[in-house]
C-alpha cells in the first residue's frame, strides 16, 4: 500500500511536470518569483523606481484634480479595489460620456507586462498611455496646462517631486505622467499559476492542471502567452464576421485587428472584449474559440478552461489609500463643462 | 537674565492656560487623547464597533456598484484622498447631475461628532444619513434591492457580514447602511489644537494661539463650537440677506436654516458653506462675521483666524485601500441611464 502511494505520487509528480514544460513551450511564462529578476522586467531603465517616486505617482493616480472636472482620477476607471478597471461596458467619463468607440477600460494590473499599451496598441509603454486619458475629452478631459498648474500650485507636491527627482525637477505634464506610469509598474498580481511555472506543482488543484492542459491544447495559449497571458500582439479581427461587431465604431489598428488582453484577474475585469459585450466568462471562451481558433469549445471544455483561469487571480499590493495634499488659492477649478 | 526668563516662561505658561480655560468656556471641547474615552463617544450602543465590521464598511464605503452605474462610491463624493469631500461647489451624481439644491458634500471626517446630519440636519446619525446618498437620484441613484442584491451576490460579502455579525445575519439594506456608518465612524483626526486643549500648552504656535483667542474674541465660537467646532445647530439663514443665497432652492430647516458645518481641516473643503459658492477661507470668515454675527472683522483678524483654523488639519486614520470581491453572474449589472 505504501509502495503504491509512492508510486502514484511520483506519477502525479511527472505528470505536473510535463504539464510545466508543455506550458512553456506554449509561450506561458511566470511572474518570476525572485524580486531582482522581477525589477529588472518591470523597471524602467530611463526613470528608475524609487519609493519616493511610488509614493508620488499613487498621489496623482488617485487625484481627481488631474481632471477637468477635478471629479476623474485614473483610478475612476482603473479601479485599484476593482479588477483594475471599472467593471462597465464602455468607460464614462468627464460630462458622463461614454467612450466614443464603446472600448471597455483595460485593466492596469499586470499593463507593464504588455508590449502595447491600448486596444489598438499604439501606444508601446505606460509612460506614454498614461498622457492619453488624462487629455481625452471623455476621459479625464484636462489639458496638459491644467495639469502642470494643478500640481505646481500645490507645495507638497512640489516638494515631493523635489525629493524624487532633485530640486532643479520641472513638473511639466510628461514628468507627471511618467510619475503615475512608474506607480503603475508595480501593480503586478503573482498568483498560484505562477507558483506552479515557478516551480510548486501543488499550487494549482487538479482541476486548474486540466484546465491549463485544456488552455494548451484548444490553442488559447497561441495568442495569450507571455507574462500576461495576452498584451503583446494584435490578432482579434474586428471586422471579421463576429456577433458584437456592430457595436461602436472602433477599427482597430492599420490591419483592423484588436490587442489580445491580459487574463490574468480576468474573474474580476468582466465585461469582456475591448467592447465589453461579454458579461459570461464561459461564453467568452466558447465565443474566441470559435471566431478566432475556428474550434468548438464543448461546454465542458469551457468550464475546465474557466478553472484554470481562475488560478490567475493574483495577490495584488497592499497600497495605503493616499492622502493628498490640499488645494491652494493658485490650484485650477473644477469645470463642469 | 535667568530669572527674567523664567518669569517670562511662568507667564507665557499662564497665558496658555488661561487660553485653554477660554476655549472651554466658549464651548470648544477636544477629541479625547484616551482611546477609551474617545470609543465611548464614537461608538454606536447598539451595534459595537468591532474590527471585523470596520473592515467590512471600509469596502462597502468604497465599492461602486453600490449605486446603478457601478461607478460612484460613497467615496466619490466624500473622498477620504481629499478632505472628505469632492472640492466642488455642488456634488455631481449619476449622470453628471448636480445636486437639484446646489448642495456641497460636506466631509465624512469628522462627522460622528455632528448632533445632525444633513445641511438641514434631518437626520440624527451617520446610520440614517448613510441611506440618503445611496438612494438620491442625482448621487448614487440606487434602490434598496439593488444593495441588496449586489451585495448577497458576492459569497465573500456575505461571509464577511457573517463573520462580522453571525451566521444568522440578514444582509439588507440597513445592515449594509449601518455597517458603512460604523466605518464612518472611526474617522476623526486629532490634530495639534487637541493637544492644545488636552493639556500640551506648546501643541500651538503663537500665531495659532493668538488667532484662536481672536476666533473666541469675535464670537465665532458661539455657532462653530463642540469637538467638531460645529454640528451641532443650525443658525445660518438661507433666507436672510446674504450675497450668496440666490444659488440653488435649498429652503434649509423648517426654520429657513442651515447647520454650521465643522472647521476641522476646513483648509482641505473649498469651495464653503453650503452652497460652495467661496474658496477662499480668508473671504470665508470675513463674510461669516458680517453675516452672522454683525460683526466687521478685519483683514488682520481674519488673516489670525485663519492661522488658528490651521491648527485644526488632523491626522486622518491610515486606511489600506480595500480589495473589493468579485462580481459574480448574479450581480446586477451596471445602468447608465
Amino acid at each position: 500500500m505504501k509502495i503504491a502511494l509512492s508510486l502514484l505520487l511520483a506519477t502525479t509528480g511527472l505528470m505536473a511536470a510535463s504539464l510545466q514544460e508543455q506550458a512553456k513551450e506554449a509561450g506561458l511564462k511566470p511572474i518570476p518569483a525572485g524580486k531582482t529578476e522581477l525589477m529588472q522586467l518591470i523597471d524602467n531603465t530611463e526613470n528608475k523606481i524609487t519609493d519616493a517616486k511610488i509614493e508620488l505617482g499613487k498621489k496623482l493616480y488617485f487625484d481627481p484634480r488631474l481632471s477637468k472636472s477635478n471629479l476623474i482620477s485614473c483610478n475612476t476607471c482603473h479601479n485599484l479595489s476593482e479588477g483594475g478597471d471599472d467593471g462597465v461596458s464602455a468607460a464614462i467619463g468627464h460630462k458622463w460620456t461614454a467612450n466614443p468607440h464603446h472600448l471597455n477600460s483595460p485593466t492596469v494590473y499586470n499593463a507593464v507586462f504588455f508590449n502595447a499599451q491600448f486596444w489598438d496598441g499604439r501606444d508601446p509603454d505606460l509612460e506614454k498611455q498614461a498622457q492619453g486619458p488624462i487629455q481625452a475629452h471623455p476621459e479625464m478631459a484636462a489639458t496638459k496646462e491644467h495639469v502642470e498648474k494643478t500640481v505646481n500650485s500645490m507645495p507638497q507636491y512640489v516638494a515631493e517631486f523635489q525629493s524624487a527627482y532633485g530640486d532643479d525637477v520641472k513638473i511639466n505634464f510628461e514628468k507627471v505622467t511618467d510619475t503615475i506610469a512608474l506607480f503603475e509598474r508595480i501593480l503586478v498580481t503573482p498568483s498560484a499559476y505562477d507558483d506552479f511555472l515557478n516551480g510548486n506543482k501543488d499550487a494549482l488543484t487538479q482541476a486548474q492542471k486540466n484546465g491549463l492542459k485544456t488552455f494548451i491544447d484548444v490553442g488559447c495559449a497561441s495568442c495569450h502567452n507571455g507574462i500576461a497571458l495576452g498584451g503583446n500582439m494584435n490578432v482579434f479581427n474586428v471586422t471579421a464576421t463576429y456577433k458584437h461587431q456592430n457595436v461602436g465604431d472602433f477599427k482597430g489598428d492599420t490591419n483592423a485587428m484588436v490587442k489580445v488582453p491580459t487574463l490574468r484577474n480576468i474573474t474580476q475585469t468582466a465585461p469582456y472584449y475591448h467592447n465589453g459585450q461579454i458579461w459570461s466568462l464561459k461564453e467568452a471562451i466558447i465565443e474566441m474559440g470559435r471566431v478566432q481558433l475556428g474550434a468548438d469549445i464543448s461546454d465542458k471544455q469551457a468550464a475546465s478552461i474557466e478553472e484554470f483561469l481562475k488560478a490567475l487571480d493574483g495577490e495584488k499590493p497592499l497600497l495605503t489609500l493616499p492622502i493628498l495634499p490640499a488645494s491652494t488659492s493658485a490650484t485650477p477649478k473644477p469645470d463642469m463643462h
